[in-house]
């Protein structure tokens, strides 16, 4: 069975999720705000994910030019019950990770990097 | 020669700064966006880094409410040219560092909770 591209997408979103249980949710969300794909727990909305995400890449950039830190590569917010992990996914879009507090925050950066760059190519 | 209460946090930033040399700049914020204390070289706008860590707080905070993180305890971003880096101070302020690229995340991480923890006990 051929598997389209958005399929190939999940699936590699739901490879990483196996590959560190301790990530939760995660979705490729365009620079705009739109989802590309997804692999959400049923109680995630989808639409909650990607606006957050894009707010969050928006000010990273801002803010990143503004204290001369260059193009933004990577966000994180820890709070006290977990992370939220944004990582560029070429120029066009971002893959953001919701991860337990427990995850290791090295290993988490890992798989992200792995994952990026595979989504990178299937865009 | 007694310090002031402002003169000891500028202390313990150039502390935090000596200790990790590739902190290149420091301030602990109000959660408002008004600067407490900083350690800035001299080409750093003191205002707009309090300005940019008050509106990278407030992002945070409402997306790791929005995504069930909890309090939000810690923010960073990544650029192709280095890092800022947010840690809570109390519930009232904020400490915000800016590294370079090649500081290391783990070793930037570990000083800050320390002088996180010092400057909650000055405030």
């Amino acid at each position: 069975m051929v598997q389209t591209r958005a399929e190939q997408m999940v699936a590699r979103l739901q490879d990483m999720q196996a590959a560190v249980p301790d990530i939760e949710a995660s979705a490729v969300v365009s620079v705009d705000g739109l989802v590309i794909a997804s692999a959400l727990p049923a109680d995630t909305e989808e639409d909650r994910v990607s606006a957050m995400s894009a707010a969050m890449l928006s000010l990273g950039e801002r803010i990143a030019k503004e204290l001369g830190r260059g193009t933004v590569e990577q966000v994180y917010i820890k709070g006290d019950n977990g992370y939220v992990v944004l990582t560029a996914v070429g120029e066009e879009a971002v893959l953001t990770v919701l991860a337990r507090k427990e995850g290791k925050l090295g290993l988490i950066f890992l798989e992200m990097r792995r994952a990026a760059k595979d989504l990178t190519n299937m865009l």
